[in-house]
């Protein structure tokens, strides 16, 4: 598993484009896979992460599966340990779940995101993961 | 891309399990990366097919996406064309579209299969794709 510095441009699926936004500490893209619709509800993307990137901690109404396709990283609920997340790995993040998910320091990390019950809400965005709390994970 | 006869045994995520049910022609694998439940509605598989496998005609209540993996293969709705897939396509299926989806007869196939809209039913089978009409494919 490569899980040097630089990101692969495609993983099977596109890495995308730079997310400019304010929910994201670091360098992070996306590419949209399934866009959402009132069809599926069930919008797919591809989110590739710089080492260090990672988003603010948010909640998902619907919840969030996570399966991630390549590099290394982490996931994190309120209250509980980091777990470290890696190639083949799959994520589910219940509605309402206080969480973060990025990269590891020394690794990119890239995951497709399947919003579940999108018809629910839109995420709920919050506070960043500070330097601090990152920077001490174990 | 590898499109030789030999199925990896992983692609990011296993190959899985040999399915074992009338709904499939030839032989195809299925790994759950996350089962059916009533938080996501959203089941999640993986699912290879061998040269020649696909399934039979059917329908989703809610729908389906394909995130196409590796190889090369078919998706094909009733009184439409088949549409080659490989590595990197996306297929949205909407609820109740009758269809179907296999390897090619040269090339394996793998792709992830996300039940979308799970709540609604259980997809509903139908006849398999005959020989005649998988060997006139274009």
């Amino acid at each position: 598993m490569d899980t040097s510095k630089r990101i692969p441009e495609r993983i099977i699926f596109p890495k995308g484009e730079k997310i400019e936004n304010e929910h994201f500490t670091g360098t992070a893209s996306l590419h949209v896979l399934v866009p959402d619709n009132n069809t599926f509800h069930c919008p797919v993307f591809n989110v590739a992460f710089e080492p260090g990137a990672r988003n603010n901690w948010h909640k998902h109404p619907g919840g969030q599966i996570l399966l991630v396709t390549g590099g290394r990283g982490y996931y994190q609920e309120e209250s509980k340990k980091a777990q470290v997340i890696r190639e083949g790995d799959v994520v589910t993040i219940p509605p309402d779940v206080k969480h973060w998910h990025g990269a590891a320091p020394d690794s990119w990390l890239a995951h497709i995101a399947i919003s579940t019950n999108a018809q629910w809400g839109d995420a709920e965005w919050m506070e960043p993961v500070t330097d601090e709390e990152y920077t001490t994970l174990k």
